[in-house]
């Protein structure tokens, strides 16, 4: 078994991915094709033994690696690293207090120790390195989610709003706190009675001319800011949401900067007059975060404390915006926060593939219950619903990484301002809302059928599965409850189709066909082939070609996002003039549907972002193996949703048929590179300190099995005692 | 909203289900029979306000709680209202030390405050009752799964294999001080190298004649027990599985009484000599539980210590056994102890209902986003995806905790000795071994569906969700992996359709599907139908009849697990004769296959025992939304297998297509009986203890509601401030 050691010091940003020479390629990689018939009986399966020999060495595990971690991959591996210092390291057995105190304290190490401010701008001592930030951002969940969070409050929320929502002068004043951790701060937008849906807020901040402040205030118990991180304890500052309130006038929500604890004579912190809070108490997970909830009492604050970007407050109570449109206004501010969500989309890949590297080192150690071959067990990996289980998910979690990469560039474009513009930001947002769903709820499956497939060594908090999953948990319902932005997906690909719709009227079917080419080169559109599916009946995935073919997985991946975004369009369409609940009925009947058509969409993203990175792997024995895993990848989508294809006449029940036969080959062929391609995500034994991904199985293993040889070797009466 | 008060001072063993008189239908309800076309707009979707209102009071929850909580409901109910005191209620953020202790203590209390012993014969002043045992064991988790656990291991493991494993002397010597925890003990049965495969453990008990001892040995470490309960810390005793070694022979896994610590005389416990252990330390849940390795030094048992009602050696060393097959008597010794996993399913159940109980009654009081009247938000469950998430989950619960009841009635007759041969044994083995890994996975996916659909409030410790999550996930693989289990399984059904083959050779066709007709309506063989559809090719579901007949869903359900049961059998029969590797390779490449058909068995077996348990409802309301559940349990079990019902041709695509719309209708119409359905759970607010689902919500959501009424009354320049 080979090992890809991370090399933080040793970057090599234009390497090549290259074949290692001079290997022989195993009989069973140059065996490729699908069978017609789904059962056969590959060598394999017999003695995977020696098949697993064979096969080290087969990937190029650091080329593959590198292709993984992407455009930052210096920073990512970094950050990395820092978990290989104990004082980054969670500690068992914590109390929440003692919890929250060590990530406090850690946080301020990262200041000085690490480079956890490329962020900010160049003009405030960051890095102006948004893609970079955010790849060792990403990374921190390996020392301890906690701490990734609590990093993520403080700079990625709280000074994020004062970066975005803020102009040059704010950032002079309050960045340098933020980032040096001298001023710990909340971002305090959520309510009791509304998370996802930020407009409904109720907290106001209303202003005064007389004096030139704003009075902030919260109406009513639902109005009061939860779980909010740093609220509970440490935060001074906040940056609270509020609706605006100006010469008579809601202007709609806008960030203020609040100051909400003091520090007495005696060195502890209390709540300014006016300011109220309550702390959430345990939590399923991320106790190392002080989460709480935050309220107002007319509290006044200066005029100059609202971060002014988007929306100013002249001192006689004159609003003015350099964004008319009230709603544009309030997404363009919302939009500037897209951070989170690509950070956690990110976390969310990085903590599946540390959960695969030790669920499947340890499965090819562990071995239970013997097989054809009475005086040896068989390894776990060898079995094919073990295989089932996790080989699928590390397909999954290698689309999600190709994926999740260009989301991140797409991001460092906008924000480094390489690419910024209205589109590129409304796309980038698009995307995140489609890809955070899909990789965190990827990590919460891959993190439990890891632990399960562990058994009860899965369940020692020493093991690392449990505790993550305790921590991921809750990044499926925040920064955007998945399904909520899952919905924002399906909404943006009902209106991209409608546009399209339209286009195709005025313009004509083959000009609008052309002009989605064009779209589709550029990798900027989410709704890929909106419409076209509807001009070109004759489908190639429906009359010919080979499930292993890319473009017929293509097809059927595309096709499937299409008719259903269609279907739901066309009924739509049908209530258009009808009374507003009949239509919210109409809406409401097919809200599940759309959610559907909307994962649809970011697997298929993930799929071509997988397909594409293939093209940067030379051919050979390495991009064999990949292209098996991105055929897994496509066909266990496909299986998942067979009954739709079946349904609709995309496939026959003969072809059907073939799918589940096909995939099983997959795996039985991915098997032997099984802990190469989990070796390639870079986490070292030293980096996942999980005692059985370690090799200690398999000394134990041999132990025993030598054991019981030297017994059976002996004479009957003697070999008993 | 209603809510079933438990009561266990006044049982009504015989109360009659029936339905409270006087009251009108909904219109709503009137309306049976799905469409022939999958998409309508139902009323209720409209304006689902009303029709919750309307629909209050429609279930009879009383007789639904009765039905559900089955024959020992008083010993279930009294079980369940432990958890009112605080002295069982778990508290929050101990350390593992702190935990360890409490449950320990909580332990003591339950010995002389409840009537946790009646599963002890009466003979050593037990209750003789072990379903009554079991109902009021499975409800503990309210408390604190922990103390269920650890309750587990003492009475359920550790006292249970001196009761079945022992003879009426060491009954006499060992069960007092087991019972009132005198003597805290051990079950030592999994090692290191081996989980679920209990045949192959390596520690060995070797007897030595001369001084009629066994020598208790671990002969390499991957021999120590591992996870045991109890061995951390404050184990004294433990009933330890080895391999009996006599006269130069192994006997096979036996148990033995083994004493491992002493109190010194400061008081603390230590180790005996020749004994070792390890602390496991900190688990993903059930940290109030001391889990920890044991092994063994060559330590010396008197000959009386071998638990000998299976098997016993004389002081001379020869070895007798009332069974002479060594695989058989194996196989009766583990069966013993099958009460585990009968149990946790049961808890399982339990906690899946809890859970639901939290999630469904905050879906219908929480409010988010404004639907078609913009001053009113929508509540949660009223969104079809909401609905989606939880009523699916309602109504499998409701049927694992009919087959739950089913299969503890089993359990008694067994134990009790009501009905024990063994054919029955053996059918309880196979029947747990099919449920248990259901309702466990059930549970899993409950909790985690339920705390999302909570968001962030669901993350929240004091809301139990994420707490119970913790504790129940190890639930899936302890007792059984659970994917082992299902393999047991599907070769017993592989083993019945091989007889019932074999049957039909000798007896001819139609005595034999007479025969089988017999053996359904006991409700006794595991493979319902085995082989009569290979005779029986007319099949009513594919000719004709409604989705929403419950001839046709059990039809579809039946077939599919004989089909693929047919079809595996039939693919190893061609290699009954090849070598082993060969014959080892396509047993392997159908396993996961194998593993379905067992999970589909389960299944089918919940259906039957949701759709007996509505002939004890009598027609009206009540009855009619059961059918409902059961329908949308049935039809949704189809949907998720529909691609099957395609390629093998039981379902047309016209037909197919149906499927989600006719689920989509009985959605819309479960969704305002759906608080009552989780209110006959039996779960109070204070049973659950959970402030989400205490009613705060719809308090705050109604003043929040108010306040905005008042301002939009007031004129705009008054109302912004």
């Amino acid at each position: 078994m080979t090992t890809t050691t991370s090399s933080p010091r040793t970057p090599e940003d234009d390497a090549v991915v290259r074949e290692r020479s001079g290997r022989p390629i195993s009989p069973d990689i140059a065996a490729v094709g699908p069978a017609a018939v789904p059962v056969t009986v590959p060598t394999s399966a017999v003695s995977p033994d020696a098949a697993a020999e064979d096969a080290t060495d087969v990937v190029d595990t650091r080329a593959v690696g590198d292709l993984l971690d992407g455009r930052w991959r210096e920073q990512r591996r970094a950050s990395r690293d820092l978990a290989l210092h104990p004082d980054f390291q969670r500690l068992p057995d914590q109390t929440v207090a003692e919890h929250r105190e060590r990530v406090l304290w850690q946080l301020r190490e990262l200041v000085s120790r690490s480079e956890v401010l490329r962020g900010f701008p160049r003009e405030v001592g960051g890095g102006g390195d948004p893609g970079g930030n955010l790849a060792g951002f990403e990374e921190l969940f390996l020392s301890d989610p906690s701490l990734q969070i609590k990093g993520g409050v403080q700079w990625g929320l709280f000074g994020s709003a004062v970066q975005h929502l803020g102009v040059p002068e704010q950032h002079a004043t309050w960045l340098p706190g933020i980032m040096s951790l001298e001023v710990p701060g909340c971002f305090a937008m959520t309510e009791v009675g509304h998370g996802s849906d930020v407009s409904s807020i109720a907290t106001t901040a209303t202003y005064d001319p007389t004096t030139e402040e704003f009075v902030l205030h919260t109406p009513f118990p639902a109005a009061r800011k939860e779980y909010i991180g740093n609220a509970a304890l440490h935060g001074t500052a906040a940056v609270v949401f509020a609706q605006l309130v100006t010469e008579g006038r809601n202007q709609g929500v806008h960030a203020l900067y609040v100051p909400i604890r003091q520090r007495g004579e005696d060195g502890e912190l209390t709540f300014l007059p006016g300011v109220g809070g309550r702390d959430d108490g345990p939590k399923g997970g991320l106790n190392g975060v002080d989460n709480g909830q935050l309220w107002f009492d007319h509290v006044r604050v200066p005029r100059e404390n609202l971060l002014r970007r988007y929306g100013e407050v002249a001192p006689d109570g004159t609003y003015s915006s350099p964004i008319t449109s009230k709603g544009r206004r309030f997404f363009t501010m919302l939009g500037t926060l897209v951070q989170g969500r690509v950070s956690l989309g990110g976390a969310a890949v990085g903590v599946s593939k540390a959960a695969l590297a030790i669920a499947v080192r340890y499965g090819d150690e562990r071995r239970q219950f013997t097989g054809a071959d009475e005086h040896r067990e068989v390894t776990l990996l060898d079995y094919q619903r073990h295989q089932r289980r996790l080989l699928p998910l590390v397909a999954r979690t290698y689309a999600a990484a190709f994926a999740q990469q260009g989301l991140l560039e797409r991001f460092h474009e906008v924000f480094s301002g390489e690419h910024d513009d209205d589109e590129s930001r409304q796309d980038l947002e698009t995307l995140a809302a489609a890809l955070k769903p899909t990789t965190t709820w990827l990590a919460m499956e891959t993190l439990q059928e890891s632990r399960e497939a562990c058994g009860g060594a899965g369940f020692m908090a020493e093991n690392r599965l449990v505790t993550w999953r305790q921590d991921f948990d809750i990044y499926t319902t925040f920064e955007g409850d998945n399904n909520v932005l899952l919905q924002l997906v399906g909404k943006r690909l009902l209106t991209d189709y409608g546009k399209a719709m339209a286009k195709i009227d005025i313009a004509g079917a083959a000009r609008f066909v052309a002009a989605r080419a064009g779209d589709m080169a550029l990798h900027r559109t989410p709704l890929r082939r909106a419409a076209q599916s509807v001009l070109d009946s004759g489908s190639k995935a429906r009359s010919a070609g080979h499930l292993r073919d890319p473009e017929v997985q293509r097809e059927l991946l595309e096709d499937r996002v299409e008719t259903m975004v269609a279907g739901i369009a066309s009924v739509l369409r049908d209530v258009k003039d009808a009374p507003a609940e009949q239509a919210a009925a109409v809406f409401n009947e097919h809200q599940d549907e759309l959610i559907g058509a909307a994962r649809a969409h970011a697997e298929l993203l993930q799929w071509e972002a997988f397909t594409a990175a293939l093209d940067a792997v030379p051919e050979g024995a390495t991009r064999q193996v990949l292209t098996w895993l991105r055929d897994l990848y496509g066909l266990e989508r496909i299986e998942r949703n067979l009954a739709w294809y079946l349904v609709n006449g995309r496939l026959t029940a003969q072809r059907g048929r073939v799918v589940t036969g096909y995939i099983n080959r997959l795996l039985a062929r991915l098997r032997p590179h099984a802990v190469e391609l989990v070796d390639a995500f870079g986490y070292t034994h030293e980096h996942l300190r999980a005692p059985i991904a370690s090799g200690a199985e398999r000394e134990r293993q041999e132990e025993a099995a030598a054991q019981l040889r030297r017994r059976r070797a002996l004479p009957e009466r003697v070999a008993a005692t």
